[in-house]
């Protein structure tokens, strides 16, 4: 069937769909069109917790029904290619649908590392599919002995709630020398790897898998060390990688790599084209280098700039670059994350100081439920600008980082910091007197 | 006895611990007095909870030990006049103290509001001394009906906490049409009101308090309305006022009279005097006008900047003027605000444009414990500049108002925040695709 529209939209995650719902926002007289390869898929970040947490797996599909009751029309099927001189989509069920503007938010796949026997039944890797993760989760349910390949955050989540799967043994393998080393210094680092332990998950570091073994189906796994673990159920957790092919073929630049290249405004060396979300290249918000960052805060943030832009460029773009702004969360304890690690600003050669603080998240400490709140900031000792942080402690964590985050974004100083206008109350916020921020920043100034 | 200290600070709430704190920290070589005039003074925020939140009401003390463990000098004692020329304090027990730098961190007193009767016994104004909450408390445990004039922030944490003592009736009597008139608009004030009633609170507005009826001791109180109400209890929050007297009899200018006046370095009109904290003018972020908030958030601010600023400006203050964040609590429900609100931000006759969002806080909304975030977000028509915002839903509102007074002090634009990039995660925030500052802020750009 030939189909027409004005925008088309690949892609049914947050990327696309926040494309979706900007352009309709912006440009509410053109036809939109979203077309998703899956009927139902998941909101990414809900996955880990179909294992334990939610009582019904199935909650967490990632709906488009609002944007259909917003007049977007939403059709399952799969792109194939795309015509660019033609300006036309041809899909898997034979179709083709001819577009004014095109954006690309095709996603990743998750990455299969070349380990023997890999391909073997029983082996998970996390693809964004309800019919598949429901499967594999009764199947988790039915384990003896999972492993988990990858200390990451997604490895991390699914440890967790894998723990909570009675008479499962639980088993985490990371190469580096800790989890979560992209994203947290080794002091918060060993927070998650406590809390971990302390559910009876065993934590191996430094440590590579080998081997898959066993017949058809996963029964060991050989590791670095030369130890053999049991296993009859694997997940992998060791990253994703940009879906491109569909831009290679339309001959699209690809830049180093690292996803579609696309200018700061989403678009791609087609003028008409834009890619957003994990399959399109990512720039550190610091250094400007290729940032291999895939998060749903970053992709629902390129998406808003896209479809914002489509036919005119009226959004100025302000924030550049991702800051991998992310919060994870292991059995009570949330961990947060945004801008340069101490150990990344290191790496990249940044002359930094960095300042610590504590105080619990309620006043007087002694309120029901108070605990501890951990910050750290990353200062450039120069120029005194914020490079990163770090927060680790109770629920209000999850937005005490994006106090952060948007410290970062708007590149305030240690000296601003330190002198920060703060809401607090006795049973939300640690006390004005220690707000964690603000002594953080204290700390660091002393450095400077 | 005459003693002698390089920096003098007067008063030991937050304001003052927070110079000492800061004083030390920059100027480790100085010796450094504190002199407060209770032994016990308590924590501001938490005097509400002293009622029944607390187990301990005790525990809700404003400590020093940390301040003398660091090195300062803590003396129980009343500054009663100052000689500048001799840069000398002479106290209630006749000691004379020599400064090098003096700090008056003395604070406010409460408004006695001039109602016929108003001295009763049984009327309790709000002071922020130990042993008078203490007994005052135990005072409220035994009433039968107890009426808090004045629908502030104050006086509506007050109803809160009375309402969970059992036997006794609450009354709130507040003169304007709403409670919280100062912080919030209507939307969200009347969420709080229907906190309090629902927990059985008589909110009265639109009404005045003409007199305290009684013999020594309150028994009625009469309404503008025309009603008598019975009342054995009584609790002023209608607000305070500076505390001045010292300054004055010293000769310092007061401005327009709304606190000791202040340059942006928290300098009197003695350049070796400094006034922080209630006791001090405050100018309003955005209008530059007096402004008469009195918040630990806004006097732990000027406690840094003073702290640090003494003996040379080495902390360039780049937040000018208050901008009243803060945040309350009502039976469950968070609401913190932060800036200009709409109705001020018209009054003040800017031309504004507001944004509206709301969405579950966790994601998906059916985890357990999601609760409805509101946010509201006040921006220049023009400029795009934020001008405020307001938040109400769950604990994590509690940080996200941190988030939005960020946004405010940083004079972010509506477009940047559209596109803002930002952690989210399951249990711990709305999802990426409907964070409300964002989604707000597109609310608003739609209207610009």
């Amino acid at each position: 069937m030939k189909q027409q529209t004005d925008v088309l939209i690949i892609g049914g995650g947050p990327a696309g769909v926040v494309s979706a719902g900007t352009a309709k926002r912006y440009y509410p007289g053109k036809k939109i069109t979203l077309l998703k390869n899956v009927a139902d898929g998941c909101i990414p970040c809900g996955i880990p917790y179909m294992i334990s947490s939610l009582k019904d797996p199935a909650g967490n599909r990632m709906s488009t029904d609002a944007l259909e009751k917003n007049g977007v029309t939403v059709s399952v099927d799969e792109a194939v290619s795309i015509d660019r001189s033609g300006k036309t989509v041809f899909t898997k069920n034979g179709d083709t649908i001819a577009y004014e503007k095109l954006i690309l938010a095709v996603g990743s796949k998750p990455i299969i590392p070349p380990i023997p026997g890999i391909e073997k039944k029983g082996v998970y890797p996390v693809y964004k599919d309800m019919n598949y993760l429901l499967s594999a989760v009764d199947e988790f349910k039915k384990g003896k002995d999972v492993v988990v390949i990858g200390g990451g955050f997604i490895g991390v989540e699914f440890a967790d709630e894998l723990s909570r799967i009675p008479n499962l043994r639980v088993t985490l393998v990371e190469m580096c020398d800790r989890i979560l080393i992209n994203s947290f210094d080794s002091e918060f680092s060993s927070l998650a790897e406590e809390k971990l332990r302390a559910r009876g998950v065993r934590v191996l570091t430094k440590t590579a898998v080998q081997e898959v073994m066993g017949g058809g189906r996963v029964e060991k796994i050989r590791l670095s060390s030369g130890e053999t673990l049991d296993a009859d159920r694997v997940i992998l957790g060791v990253g994703a990688s940009p879906l491109t092919d569909l831009a290679c073929q339309a001959g699209l630049d690809l830049g180093k790599g690292k996803g579609i290249w696309v200018d700061e405004y989403m678009r791609t060396v087609d003028p008409d084209i834009y890619a957003v979300g994990d399959c399109a290249g990512k720039r550190d918000f610091y250094t400007r280098k290729d940032a291999s960052v895939m998060l749903a805060s970053t992709a629902t943030a390129e998406a808003r700039i896209a479809g914002a832009n489509l036919y005119k460029l009226i959004v100025v773009r302000e924030n550049k670059g991702t800051i991998a702004a992310y919060s994870t969360y292991v059995d009570g304890l949330v961990m947060g994350s945004a801008g340069l690690t101490e150990c990344t600003a290191r790496k990249e050669n940044f002359e930094i100081v960095s300042g610590s603080a504590q105080a619990m998240d309620k006043h007087p400490g002694t309120l029901p439920g108070a605990q501890k709140t951990l910050v750290k900031l990353i200062f450039s000792k120069n120029s005194g600008i914020i490079l990163g942080g770090q927060a680790a402690g109770g629920i209000s964590c999850g937005e005490l980082i994006n106090v952060i985050g948007m410290a970062i974004q708007q590149r305030v100083s240690c000296s601003e910091l330190g002198t920060l206008q703060m809401a607090t109350h006795p049973f939300l916020t640690p006390a004005p007197t220690l707000y964690p921020v603000v002594t953080a920043a204290f700390d660091a100034a002393g450095k400077m």
